[in-house]
């Protein structure tokens, strides 16, 4: 098996698994007491602080540990919101932010900052949507489907002249390198970078005003409730330390692996899309999507190859709408895989993996093709009706009757999944179609597409 | 070295230890996934979930995987309180609960009910307070300090009656059994019963009506954000159904260990006072007070002598008041020792405490009875200014000067410590004296004791 969704979560590191190992022995009782077993777990606590303050970047009375990136998430953007709440309830975020930043984002007053076709957003975007009640601004050091890598240090630029703390989520990096300076919350999830799950961090710059939420709790300077999962902690640190004294040589080695599949994909596969930065963008992790292709077929083909990966299309049983990042980045979602490929996959199963890609791809374009379509001619235009038929369903149909109408003639897609709302139009740029815009219809909506060529 | 504090948190169980390792190889990818490691991790989370459910004694559907025993508190008084918020915003709680849930109540309009002198609550207490905006009442299974067992069954009975759910926290007693029937919703802790830390229990009844808080999420029903710690899990789940084969035998014998300190304390050592209930007790706790001694020295004594115990008095590094739970029963805080026996305990660790106890309780009597007592005749009352000394200097004062007053004749101790409020009470029960009460002095409080004795 080539395990490919490093982006998920990685394999534990060896490193980890040792401290674990040792920190269960060494560690498991509560680091508050006084007696030995106690002070015992106090040492390894303040230990694994302060090697991952260093990390970070941060003062050791900065770093808090939480149990997951996603509980660093809500806990970092509601104390700063309650700290800050006398200057306002507005809140900056980009589009394509981790649901956890989004989730949060949603209990207050939310502005989404849009992203251009590659992911990435502007600085100016923040500058232009600062408002004298804005609290807090968000931005990923990278993107998570994508890989896309973010001006966190323009961005926190601004931000700082108006006088607003900029908190970043730094799960995809921060294995790979410091965030750049400038931020004033961070927050980062262990099993990102090989750590064990249960830890995420949580750091917040002296200075900032920040006002922990919920009940009480005398645990993490009352920023992280609960007995400190003091095992997964020591682990969490010492592979943090473990993979950033590998992250330069393996980023140049992964990002060579990434670039053969960015080049070598559309040359082997027809009708397939690369998205993200291609400078830019994290060292393991490349994103494609494919015409014509169902997401979870797909993966289930690769799958069967001994590839594990992820997809941000809306047809695999664990979501139903197509990935928010995409669809603000107003690329093809049909088809999507997200290469992420752990530190140290060998360079033959990457290879192996566009061996087999074109493929799997003819294969399940195959099955999905035999679907006869169902146009009918009416007046001038041509009327496909997708209705009840899931992504990439209508956009093989479209596909299938463009060339029945003349050049200048209309076909409309009658369809009622949301997929194609963002897949029509990408189709249309990537096949140099025109797209006219979308109609409401009886049932569904009507997608009308102008033959240019 | 023999650790006594199993109620803080046990050693990991040796099963735990072994399914933890395995489930670190098998199950540390994403379960939401579909490619082959994200469907073995959701194999390894649905056995854990149906295992646990079992031990609780719900289905599987009512159980998710918290991070901690204390976020499980969180979580399910914060959804319990959303869900029936037309019903009103208060709760009852008893006044011995961990401060988890305390600290969770102090959010709402909240209603402690009393306990006795040892530790227990009446089911009628619940009934005399319930009120129609009563949203929900939370009582532990058993207490954490003392080890009292909760009259739960009766207590359920009478929310029952008034159609208000019943919150249990059941930290203290999950590894030992199921909880009486009639709960709503249940709470654990992982690492109170062996398994690692990082895991918590909520389990909350069809029917109750229960609004997560906080961001939205999609794990654990959404009762639970971030990535499942699926090992810790696996490990806690596989430990609670080792423990719970094991519980009965090892109740019988911690239940004799624990009743030979209960029985030999007193008898050895002066001036003790045993608290919680002699028999409806956790098998493993036991709780003594030591008059004329100081927490933290007494726990550095044991400490030395290879014993790790935790206290309730107010004069140890970690804390500057006394134990809530021994206020709420008006028992003696000073020397405040808790001896919790993790399952496994060796009959001589017990023994070798009961040897050394005696003479660790002797010195540091000694160390601290050399302070000269500061009293001086007032009219026809004995005042000693113990002000600026903190337990248990004004009661060992106070010991001092008695027998110096005629019976009948009244001694005025002016303290300024917090525990003294407590303390000075108690040993006037303990000693047979009269506890006339205090009144306010120009600095700190002055406590009157009359001679009757």
């Amino acid at each position: 098996m080539s395990y490919f969704d490093a982006a998920s979560g990685a394999p534990l590191h060896p490193i980890a698994r040792q401290a674990l190992l040792a920190a269960l022995d060494e560690g498991w009782a509560d680091p508050s007491r006084l007696y030995r077993e106690g002070r015992r777990a106090r040492l390894l606590l303040d230990a694994a602080r302060e090697a991952a303050a260093e990390a970070v970047g941060c003062r050791v009375d900065e770093l808090t540990f939480t149990s997951s990136g996603t509980r660093a998430v809500h806990s970092g953007i509601a104390g700063v919101m309650a700290g800050r709440r006398r200057i306002g309830r507005h809140l900056i975020v980009s589009a394509v932010e981790h649901s956890s930043v989004l989730h949060s984002a949603e209990l207050f007053d939310v502005t989404e900052v849009p992203v251009g076709r590659t992911g990435a957003v502007r600085a100016q975007s923040y500058a232009d949507v600062l408002r004298p009640d804005t609290a807090l601004a968000c931005l990923q050091s990278a993107n998570h489907e994508v890989g896309t890598v973010q001006p966190v240090g323009e961005v926190a630029g601004v931000c700082r002249e108006a006088g607003v703390p900029l908190l970043v989520d730094a799960a995809q990096s921060l294995g790979w390198g410091p965030v750049e300076e400038g931020w004033s919350v961070l927050t980062g999830s262990a099993h990102k970078w090989g750590g064990p799950s249960g830890v995420g961090l949580l750091a917040v710059r002296k200075g900032v005003r920040f006002s922990p939420q919920g009940p009480a709790d005398e645990r993490e300077s009352g920023r992280a409730p609960g007995f400190e999962n003091l095992p997964a902690i020591v682990a969490a640190a010492a592979s943090l330390r473990a993979v950033r004294a590998e992250a330069a040589q393996e980023a140049v080695r992964l990002r060579e692996l990434t670039e053969r599949i960015r080049t070598r994909v559309p040359q082997q596969v027809p009708d397939v899309e690369v998205v993200g930065d291609p400078t830019h963008r994290l060292p393991g992790l490349v994103t494609f999507s494919c015409l014509y292709v169902d997401g979870e077929t797909l993966l289930h083909a690769l799958d069967r190859e001994g590839f594990s990966v992820s997809s941000g299309s809306s047809c695999t049983s664990s979501t139903l709408t197509p990935s928010h990042v995409l669809k603000a980045m107003g690329v093809l979602s049909e088809g999507n895989v997200r290469v992420s490929l752990p530190m140290g996959t060998p360079e033959e199963d990457v290879d192996r993996f566009l061996a087999v890609l074109p493929g799997a791809v003819r294969a399940v374009r195959e099955q999905l093709g035999a679907a006869a379509p169902s146009a009918v001619v009416h007046e001038d235009t041509l009327v496909v009706d997708a209705l009840g038929k899931r992504c990439p369903i209508p956009v093989i149909e479209l596909a299938k009757v463009i060339g029945d109408v003349p050049v200048g003639g209309t076909v409309r897609v009658l369809s009622d999944d949301e997929a194609a709302r963002l897949d029509i139009p990408a189709w249309c740029e990537m096949r140099e179609q025109e797209y006219v815009g979308e109609e409401p219809s009886e049932r569904g909506t009507a997608y009308v597409i102008r033959r240019t060529s």
